[in-house]
């Protein structure tokens, strides 16, 4: 697996140095090493959706669609003639301040962000001169939001990147062309394809997180061509890391990282590099002013869905949606500052780590493994305190039989080491401390240091 | 004279019976004859800038460009980081009944309309594929409007004529291409040809009112190719007229009738079919909340517009601006339908004339002149009722020769036969009735018969 | 009659020079002079009803009794869940100015105005105490409207006047008493009452135009109470004059002058000074933003009933409903200052009059009398030209006796005198010069000068 | 002092059975029992400041007062001409679901709410006769908002009350009595004394929470004449409770309750029943859109100022701001829900308690105390874990003379006694169990049953 993985982070593109316009050869391209190191990065849904910020993001194609919950919103608020376009004014953004998101963005141990720079519904959150008079400038906040936030966050360090959807809903061209039976590509041609190379070159994001491939196959959307660009000749050919939306039957094939579908997390070790995009709220990635408590996902879920994700070599791009006025809510600060808070005692068993020979005990499920790159360190993180302070655990008979390895939880005040002792049936039982000595709140580290390699044998 | 314009009217396409993309042979193409016969045309200015409805429909461009007073009226009324698009919002159209329009037309004595499809803000009245989001389906009335005109007046048999500006103040790929020199033509080619295409095929306009062109040669705006094509292939190849308003020096000098500049009205005769643009409020063509009765040309000026064209070979176009509730304001109903009111007493002086050898009176310079096209008939219209009842005449000695020269007055309810003598001095004295037999007010219109031609000698 | 309204008019207040709170007393007083020369007022219909502007100002009240019309716009174009008072937001006046209406007013000839100070609708056009959050300054225009008119009309000399109505639809308190069968006046005592002194103290207006009284009785209303104190106590104890609208069957018997019911104009002469109140736009007082050209009254129109009233003993109180945006809308304007040009001729017909003991000529219908005080001159007014320039009088027998009576045609610009002769059957037939002649438009004017007494033996 | 408490408890109205208009007979009147008992109470802003929603629930007055803040905020967002008033409109609350909230408040452990029914801003949450046109049924959400809640509160057996501001910032009657010196009292007679009562008797509350009062002596709000009525002849007379805010130099000294200033805590035993009325945002009462994480509250602040609170005989009132939309923003509902499981656990030592002898202990200020009411439980309520796993108290001597004396920690799932023993110094030292087994979190309750009246000889 290490191997195979190391590889695919060397492999070299095509004869002449340069990428051809065929998956074949878009494949050999290596994972640029700073995604792989992240492990965690903030998704933003933020656009005209946000003003209704009900139901979904998919407000509007619900509310076409016949959506009851959504068109019964509609009728008892507005009157009957309102566009979904005319809510672009109230989008306002007026407490946007780029650079307060940034610092929460940091204190939650992201890495990097992607923000929609355009979701389905058309919108661009920057002055595109392929959506004219339905842009962030035109109408709304009147302000270039890509590019303020692309700012702040790299003056925080954190890594900057887009998200993009391919397809517009009702764009009539795009709509016009799937008529065609996708025969005509002046969507494509005029529109789409210029809109991505003026996002690349302005904004020079290190990640493009394309979408709404679905309906039509890579050839009308010109992904390989665009891609090959992307990776031989844009400003960014060599820190930019894609997903796999391109196009039909391309997802969780091709890409730099496989995104597959929303919510990903298979459970299991994967070849390829991989992301679980997924959002805090459980509904909706767009803000909905009528969630309630119970719709967030509490710190220990989320703390969960990382160690989970990154144990099998994902890395976790949780979503946040914030306000038409330009605010993360409070509840999405708490759920942010309480997961860094936890990064900051644990964070050595995420960002330094790879994965380990064995994700999940054998015995506790709720115990994931990742280890240092070294090999010399195999962590265990248990999503629980252990009954009566002692962790049994059933996968790490090899790295026990080393009578020198010591174990340490990780934000133990006392800074001890544990005791820990071999079971009949092979099984290592740990002592932990007192609970109270800990810092650590739900999941609970333990760093096992091992004198010879960890991965002997192993893998 | 006449000659001349006979010839204009039967000029036959180049060989092949196709229009080359050059002036040489699309000047060639006859105009075609319902335009010189209707004489009286009403242009309406309708779009976003009929929700500020305050300065003119330039009031973007005047806002853009720190236009004190639009500057001030912003400041004064609006948030600062309103934009112009959000104005959209607010043009609902909720009384628009195009229906009731055409009635308010046809009762005007116009004959074809000209709307203003799209004005240099970029808005569409209908919902083209190139202006998602900024027309009037996708934002404000949510109606296709020039749809619904199409339809209405033609219903009235008035011809349905389509206003159309080529540039538009901010789009930025326009901007970008004349950022260029005019060496890209990305706008031209993915917005503005096929923008024209889908308007010419989807509501077959009589009338092509071509406007925003100055800044940019025809070579740019590729207005030839469009033209071979309007006139080869066109749905409306035969029943079409374009105004000349296609590109630096165009104007005046190309074109099926010559629009040359705003409210162009020479006073002399032209050699070719011109037009007469003007508007009924004298500052502006969109809608003004705040104007004055006195910004409003009297009945009586537009009768004497309408009188002095068309006896110099053109035509009127007389504009209205609707509100942004769909609505013409009383004061354009009363002009128009007082113009309309003259016209069914004194319409033969109009639509069934041709310009006579003389257009205005030599002696009394409120007389204009037109004849009817079998040459039998002069008009003479007069802007006064003549002081003591006696009009003087000087240009008309030559069909005064004739002893059995009959003079009636439209509108005499008692239809007599004029008195009349020549003078020493070759003036003519026409005798009018009593004022209160007649039902015209205003300009009263003489009928001039002649026994024998009257254009033997004169022309 | 002349005796009759003389004596009137130099009525005295009850013993000790003050009148007592009940309608024998206050009945006694006399109209002050200036309103019965007055003849032409212009009433302004202005509130938050002409935000909707649709049906009429009662629109609140049509929408809560389900009017179709009414009900079915607000369908259309509002939230189900908007309220009437969400309006008032947009009363925004943002072009109210009020020299400019004072200048349009003068031009009409008005030598007063009436403004709606608080229609049914409760909300006022002043800061008043008693309507707090429900008036011009804290919602809408952020403008004390009364005040600045008041303040605009007198620079002009025009009087100032105040309509008031002393019910609102529904307010609770008015409400509540009115449910008690009006055993409870909570509403006049603390609402009501000190609202109309606070009007009269800050804008000490020249008329009180009272309205809403007719669901309960002047007891209810303190109306005795009230006016006694306004003619004695009051600052305008001397010059106001308020109509009849003080409760349930006082209209009609009690009063300055008589408004009776809207658009009053009996055509014959009345014992008491009364008032024709009546409106531009055929079907409301408030502006109606889809009113058409056909509902408006022609200038004729408005002449004729000016006519017919001020030679039955009346007033005109001319209406105007100005926009939301404090725009005389220009078919007004017109209206208006037709009628101003036609009283520059014939003005003294008018302002100068009293009634003549003949009010309409008994063989032609369309021909109405007043008299010069003096008693020198009747004027006959024809509200059209006659046929033949012949106009054949049957009520004049009397003042031609005297052969040295001297006729002119008012506005004639050659000040000739008139010829005429009496038939067989008494009637006089007056000889009209050439129409041309005369400045005036549509009705025309007779100033018949009498040697000796037009009065005696007449009345 | 539990002799000084009972006493107050059961003492009688004046003679005759009635209390008299004057503090001395209101004082007389016992707390109602349910009030000392609830010890928890939600207090909830909610108003037309809702809507701005910036800086605090004084947004209005801040604004005429020219806060910088707010000036600058209203300059960038809003039309020069904006009235606050214009913000109604936009109290949509949409999303407002009465029994939502009354779950969440059960939840909480509360036991009853306080709603501004009306705040300084004069807008009523109830449909006020005595405040057309400016509360909630006429202009904004179109409900009547407190009838809403009283019900479904009730549903969940928790207590109704309602705040009630006296003074209105900007309501011209009250400014103009202000301006008299308090000697005209138009204002409290005709608006604030009626509203009062009918808020009394539509709604029934039995909380009264007076505010606004600061400006005027009581003899200007005839306050006492209002609460004899109150406590002698209302609906609510025996279970109302009412505050202290009545007039200049009332608070902190006549009111069934003092609530002395904003977050009141004194940290001392108080004679009389008082309340700390206290916001979890420690800016604003109101919502602010733009709050930040670290600007609420943490729910351990939260159990420490209930503690605190209810050791010195306070009731605490915790406050919450509502959305303009109607709904608890999440970070409110989490910090409710975390108190709520705590007092799950813990809440013995709050809801049946009374106060001890001691507050708060003497060697370790982070432990309050509370009593059973059959004075056999101590409970000493220690706001961390202690150090070690040893908790040594100063203050419980005397109970620990008793040798069966039995200790329980709140919320050990073992349920396990306590080891204690008393140091040579007389303080007590305390083991607690390993932490992993409490439920509790945060702040830790010790139940001490003392064998023998823990109140012989200690008050």
């Amino acid at each position: 697996m290490i191997r195979i993985l190391f590889l695919m982070f060397i492999a070299l593109p095509g004869s002449y140095g340069r990428y051809e316009p065929n998956w074949k050869s878009l494949d050999t391209r290596p994972l640029p090493q700073w995604y792989d190191e992240a492990k965690l990065g903030i998704f933003i849904h933020w656009g005209v959706f946000s003003v209704p910020s009900y139901s979904s993001e998919w407000f509007w194609s619900q509310w076409a669609n016949n959506n009851e919950e959504v068109v019964s919103y509609m009728k008892e608020n507005y009157p009957p003639n309102f566009t979904y376009q005319e809510f672009a004014k109230d989008f306002k953004a007026e407490f946007f301040n780029a650079s307060e998101w940034a610092e929460i963005f940091q204190q939650s141990g992201a890495r990097y962000i992607v923000l929609t720079s355009k979701h389905h519904e058309g919108y661009t959150l920057w002055p595109s001169k392929y959506s004219y008079s339905w842009n962030s400038v035109d109408i709304g906040p009147r302000r270039d939001i890509v590019g303020e936030l692309a700012e702040a966050v790299r003056r925080r360090n954190i890594t900057f990147g887009l998200y993009h959807s391919l397809f517009e809903w009702f764009h009539p061209i795009y709509l016009s062309d799937k008529a065609s039976n996708w025969t005509k590509k002046e969507f494509v041609t005029n529109k789409i394809i210029p809109e991505m190379r003026e996002l690349i070159q302005t904004y020079e994001p290190a990640v493009l997180w394309s979408d709404g491939d679905w309906e039509a196959p890579d050839s009308y959307w010109n992904s390989t061509e665009f891609l090959a660009w992307l990776y031989n000749d844009s400003p960014v050919k060599d820190s930019i890391v894609t997903n796999d939306r391109w196009g039909i039957d391309i997802p969780c094939k091709h890409g730099d990282f496989f995104s597959c579908q929303d919510r990903y997390n298979p459970g299991t070790l994967q070849l390829h590099k991989w992301e679980n995009a997924m959002t805090i709220d459980k509904q909706s990635w767009g803000f909905r002013r009528n969630a309630k408590l119970s719709d967030y996902y509490s710190t220990l879920e989320l703390i969960s869905q990382l160690v989970s994700t990154v144990s099998c070599g994902g890395n976790l791009l949780m979503n946040v949606g914030p306000t038409k006025e330009g605010i993360l809510a409070p509840i999405f600060q708490q759920r942010l500052k309480e997961l860094g808070d936890w990064l900051v005692i644990n964070g050595e068993a995420i960002y330094g780590s790879k994965p380990w020979s064995t994700q999940n005990d054998s015995l506790d499920s709720s115990v994931w493994y990742t280890a240092s790159k070294d090999d010399n360190v195999v962590y265990a993180i248990s999503l629980h305190w252990p009954s009566e302070n002692i962790l049994t655990l059933g996968s790490t008979q090899d790295i026990f039989r080393y009578t020198d390895t010591v174990i340490y939880l990780l934000g133990n005040e006392e800074d001890g080491v544990l005791n820990w002792s071999v079971e009949d049936n092979g099984a290592v039982a740990i002592e932990f401390p007192t609970k109270s000595i800990t810092k650590s709140d739900g999941a609970y580290v333990l760093k096992i240091v091992v004198n010879g390699s960890i991965s002997v044998g192993q893998i």
